[in-house]
């Protein structure tokens, strides 16, 4: 931290009110990623000493971040950054890679592995023959032991005849067995959460949820992975770059 | 149509039924834009002659797109696509574009064009001194007569001084006056109607919506525009292509 010290130093000569200075600059570290899930942020008096400000004026700055979802606190602990995966929309697969780039713990857990016959909507998607069978995961998705997304994958059962063989990652099983998905279409939608998904997020009946439908395609453009990802609000946060 | 008809013809050898590829087909062919806005399908009976099915092949075929929202019966002039606005999440502003493309009549309504002072967010997201002002503009986004989106966009007064001198597109005035948006990055979220938004929109209150919260930059890397889009979740389809 230490170093980072003068990129927080405030200016009294203009006038913008130190604490709305600092949060912003707080904010940008954030962003940044200055600190880890597990690495309580400055405390209000390390602030107050380092950059020569009043309890007052830190504490203010603080409060924004907490309104703003960037932060929370710990009883007995201190102030935190708040788990949130910043995902862009424009990657494949990023969920556990970015989580531990944040020092967050990821974790699935098998709510089942079926070998079942198909819905006409998958045999049409991934142009099956009526008399295919297909595969059927469903998951939840933690971080640091939280739910932060159900999710659902079904996929041919030429290409993943035996769904217990899929350890944790589903892509990495794919690869080690030649069917790789390389690119997929995402469809995003808002949904309000059925009573099945709300107990299994923790989440009240009818809440807003994202739900992202994904269609992966192999290196022959086969499509061969559909899968429906219900993710919570508050700790998902999908980010677009956009261009004209 | 006609020369379709060839790209329409099923395949009585292979053992996939054929109302399940004569719905696969007319998907492709409706996302592929083969019919505009205010142009009616091929009627169940044409479908009949031209490719030599039952009347039962046509009807199942054209209740699987029904079922999956792609197309909508009008009584006594058939069957039409249904108004979806599918746009990728990675271009800027395609809303008009993206419907007068699909043959649809996009417009605007006015809710409110005022010169305010900045929320703390506002200050803090587009970098402002705390008594600068902005200008806070807020419309209904309508697509052949239908409210699709609610869209509230805040910019700082000096880049917008007067917001009644925005005409219908937001972009070709700040365009117009040397203060292009060329690059934006975009959140997608998932919210709960509100009473005021679900009465706009012409919703349920508490339905869920998609919210894309954007911070427009100009080209020297300003944030000069916070825009908020709570878009109608029946009518949206946004879409992203993932890379690995």
């Amino acid at each position: 931290m230490d170093s980072r010290w003068t990129a927080l130093q405030l200016d009294e000569s203009v006038n913008t009110p130190l604490y709305l200075q600092l949060a912003r600059k707080l904010a940008e570290a954030i962003n940044a990623g200055w600190w880890q899930a597990d690495e309580a942020l400055p405390s209000e008096r390390s602030l107050c000493d380092a950059l020569a400000i009043s309890r007052v004026t830190a504490r203010k700055a603080l409060d924004i971040l907490l309104e703003q979802g960037l932060i929370s606190r710990r009883h007995g602990s201190g102030t935190f950054i708040t788990p949130k995966l910043e995902q862009p929309l424009s990657r494949l697969n990023g969920f556990s890679e970015v989580l531990k780039a944040k020092g967050f713990k990821p974790e699935s857990q098998w709510l089942s592995r079926v070998r079942t016959t198909p819905t006409t909507e998958e045999i049409i998607k991934l142009g099956l023959s009526p008399n295919a069978e297909v595969c059927r995961l469903k998951r939840k998705r933690l971080a640091d032991g939280v739910v932060m997304a159900i999710e659902i994958s079904t996929l041919p059962a030429s290409c993943l005849p035996d769904p217990l063989r899929v350890d944790s990652s589903l892509y990495a099983h794919l690869d080690s067995t030649g069917h790789s998905v390389v690119r997929a279409l995402q469809h995003v939608r808002a949904i309000n959460a059925t009573p099945e998904l709300a107990e299994l997020a923790g989440i009240p009946v009818g809440e807003a949820m994202l739900m992202m439908s994904r269609i992966g395609f192999d290196a022959a453009n086969n499509a061969i992975e559909l899968t429906d990802t219900y993710c919570r609000n508050d700790y998902y946060d999908f980010v677009a770059e956009l261009k004209r």
